[in-house]
């Protein structure tokens, strides 16, 4: 058996474990987003400021993927919201199997808004169906505006792309309006936020985007 | 066989060619670093500001690896060195064979120091030898002083870090000192620059070691 055949079975397999994670969400009617980005690009940040915003309005929990620590996990359960730590060990991404296991430690009943922040890599994540209703990519301004053309998989896979730390770009040498067409040139439908979870600056506009998208959600889990 | 069998073979393999690449390069005299990081970290700035500094001091050759698009390639060739283009095709890392192939297309008795430039991803490129003398981890500020925690293998297989951006640091809510403190706390034998590579404070530093460990390994190749 050729390594590649190995890899299409194991996605194959990931892929049939995500699908069962979908149908356990949507049969609790929880809206589940995978947040996936490069290491540092504010995706725990953009967490809290969400939870801010949200938590009195929806009811959410949070899965914490990192490759070490439970750093992460200690700052959004100061939040008082549910929240579960996958520790990978060195592996570089998030699978479906460590999702269900996850899903064990949450009172489904009690969520309406799943957030899976995904392990720091633009590149492997992409691949991994988690079960997530949409993939959320988050790209900070000091990456550069050339990293959709240079990691196009994550910005295909998306459904929404955030430009997180707009407050930076006076002191950057990065076009946001660059950033967003190269995107969209990789995926017309992506749907774009320009923020910055440092200052709040553009957050609100997500966060009402979120809860709207909760309570569409609801309505029609599979739509 | 199990995948992690698998895995296991698929990292012998690699070391094994990488040792070749090794052998190759010595035989040449020629310093090669393996140059690591997140995507956006400045590893093309400043692999531009270190041909800048040192490219009429020492002959220099770049190995560009991305997962997509040659513009890496092209910015690096603009200098007038020797460069070869990996591009990936959705790979996470760079290889040893990748290595080897590129290897043919470099004019080695004209080249002191080889640089590698790596896939953007601060995991998977930490397990895999390309025959390197060293790896150099860059760190950007703006992804935070938690990441030599949150990401240790690449800090642990690392010999140098380069903190890149510091001129950013008065609108970032990062200590540099914490950031050092980390990455020695997993490493405590890393050499660390603190450098900016857009306004070329620090980077002085940078070239004139990367001089002086050219000529020692010219002196003594497998010391």
């Amino acid at each position: 058996m050729s390594l590649l055949t190995i890899e299409r079975k194991v996605l194959e397999k990931n892929d049939a474990l995500a699908e069962k994670n979908r149908e356990t969400l949507r049969r609790h009617g929880i809206f589940c987003i995978n947040i996936v980005s490069s290491p540092g690009s504010g995706k725990t940040t953009l967490i809290e400021r969400t939870l801010e915003g949200v938590k009195n309005l929806i009811r959410i929990a949070v899965i914490e993927g990192d490759v070490q620590t439970d750093l992460d996990a200690r700052r959004i359960a100061a939040y008082g919201v549910p929240t579960v730590q996958i520790v990978t060990n060195g592996g570089c991404h998030l699978e479906a199997h460590l999702i269900a296991d996850a899903l064990n430690g949450i009172s489904l009943a009690d969520a309406d808004l799943l957030l899976i922040e995904n392990v720091g890599n633009l590149v492997c994540p992409a691949s991994y169906d988690l079960g997530e209703e949409i993939k959320v990519v988050v790209l900070s301004v000091t990456e550069g505006d050339d990293k959709p053309l240079k990691y196009p998989a994550m910005f295909r896979n998306a459904a929404v792309l955030v430009v997180n730390k707009i407050d930076l770009l006076p002191y950057l040498r990065c076009s946001i309006d660059t950033l967003v067409a190269n995107a969209l040139g990789i995926n017309p439908r992506l749907k774009v936020f320009r923020l910055s979870s440092a200052t709040s600056e553009g957050v609100e506009a997500w966060t009402s985007w979120l809860v709207e998208s909760v309570a569409r959600h609801r309505k029609e889990p599979s739509a």
